[in-house]
């Protein structure tokens, strides 16, 4: 089975070893006790096994879950998950996969969910057959899973590839994470909100339908829309965000070499607004053994699918 | 044998399984024929392995060479290795394992002198025991080595780890890779040199022994000089210098979370005038997951053993 764990909902699937999704049920994430989310979700796990009469034929578990921990089983300090709170209302440590192994009798791994995206990708989507690439999830926030010689990286303490907070712009944006000019900042839901905001803010005398929208409550769909209509602002948005994404991967693969860059997540979507100046962007940074060598990508596979295969294929 | 081939000399060792180097030679790498390097080259190896009596035991040939790529065995694009060019004077492609394979027959492995030494700091330096750290080279040049799971990152193409070209600093200083801001535009001994230049410029009124030395000439050793009598300019220098390198060295720890920045080369040795400017600026640009946790060490080998016995575990 691959589970994906999301701010709002968990995804669960039964996976085939062919990696075919033959069953799969959501429930919701908002919980705040974690009792009743391990309630929850065992009993979804446990209908999810007698409803496709695979009972005995799965093998294990696998979890794709924000600040997951590969090698210690653990969500850690996940602000988005609710019943991860400690008594004095603070994001904490929970034994994710000892709760599930608990109540399920079976094997669980857990993985943060770019990893376990990138896993997905690898198994399934379009980095079969690679082993070095590196997975860029654009959603709420950027994350990150980097492989190298088909493994994913996890580091000495589980935590590797957290890409999204490398500083894309020295003394930026202030960030959640508490730095300032996170990628996220930038290259994310919020960050093209907060660009939108900016560009608005800079150009009172342009017309756009975005101006109809509450400054403060513009969503990066909205920007989409108005992008659609073929608003100035809107399609300046993506290019900006193009723009830092493109000279930050650049720097991404001086690191690893990767044969790839997979993007991935809601905002992925934008692609034709931003492609171009991404591609740009790279190829101005980038150092002469690299230029026009490295692809860039967008997955193939659906959102929710492609984490719950990677998750599966983590389990495998 | 290992092989640590520089700018200026290439340095030849025997080294024995347990790592130590039995005997060792020097010749010149300013050579501008490849024939009469790879002459010099074969014939010091060979007169090695005769006056050592081990001919027959040695099992095989390890070099580290700038621009070096594992995969393919060769030496790509140098430009500080004349005999590298081509007839028009251009750097080039040389088949080096294949060449010194040929006139030894023994096995020959290349990678680059980064990597060569990430290798020798893991199998005989501080690093021993690491299976996640990132060497970083302060040469005249900034390299790296980066180390995941045991194993030198070699990348898709086998040119991974070239962190010395990161952008430190956004349109900043020219650097020969034709990029701007490059780390190693500051974090190196011509960056050394380009920042006392800069900051003698900046204050003309503060007394300094560097303003004896014609502008053009200064060197990092006579920074470094000035230093050790207490100069500020000096001192400046270094503390500018180690707060880039730490900030850069923060975003290359949300890559692979290792263990441990190792830090080896020239530069290196005036770590009690960087240090804790590094650390402060690293850890002020860290994720709170890894504040205080990573460790920043320094070669304990010397330089030209370091890259010999590197070189030689990659034979191994």
């Amino acid at each position: 089975m691959g589970i994906d764990v999301g701010g709002q909902s968990t995804k669960i699937g039964v996976v085939t070893a062919e990696g075919e999704i033959i069953a799969q049920t959501v429930i919701s994430s908002l919980q705040t006790e974690l009792i009743d989310y391990i309630n929850e979700l065992t009993k979804a796990i446990k209908g999810l096994i007698a409803q496709t009469a695979e009972a005995g034929k799965v093998k294990g578990i696998g979890i794709g879950a924000p600040n997951g921990n590969y090698y210690k089983g653990t969500v850690e300090y996940a602000p988005n998950l609710k019943w991860s709170y400690d008594a004095e209302g603070k994001p904490t440590v929970v034994d994710l996969a000892a709760l599930v192994k608990s109540f399920t009798s079976l094997p669980v791994t857990v993985t943060n969910d770019a990893n376990a995206a990138a896993m997905g990708e690898m198994a399934y989507g379009v980095a079969r057959g690679m082993k070095n690439f590196i997975m860029i999830t654009l959603g709420t926030g950027v994350g990150s899973g980097i492989v190298v010689n088909g493994e994913v990286v996890y580091g000495h303490d589980g935590f590797a590839g957290e890409l999204g907070h490398t500083i894309a712009v020295r003394d930026g944006r202030q960030c959640n994470c508490g730095l300032k000019g996170c990628l996220e900042t930038y290259c994310s839901a919020m960050g093209v909100r907060r660009t939108a905001q900016k560009l608005l803010m800079a150009s009172p005398d342009v017309k756009s339908p975005l101006r109809d929208i509450d400054m403060e409550s513009i969503s990066a769909k909205d920007v989409y829309d108005a992008a659609e209509k073929g608003d100035e602002v809107a399609l300046d948005v993506f290019r900006t965000t193009g723009q830092i994404l493109g000279r930050s991967l650049a720097d991404f693969v001086k690191f690893s070499a990767p044969e790839a860059i997979v993007l991935f997540g809601g905002l992925a979507k934008a692609k034709k607004y931003f492609h171009d100046d991404l591609v740009a962007a790279m190829e101005e940074n980038q150092l002469q053994i690299w230029k026009g060598r490295i692809k860039v990508l967008y997955s193939s596979l659906k959102d929710s699918d492609a984490a719950i295969l990677g998750a599966s294929a983590l389990a495998w």
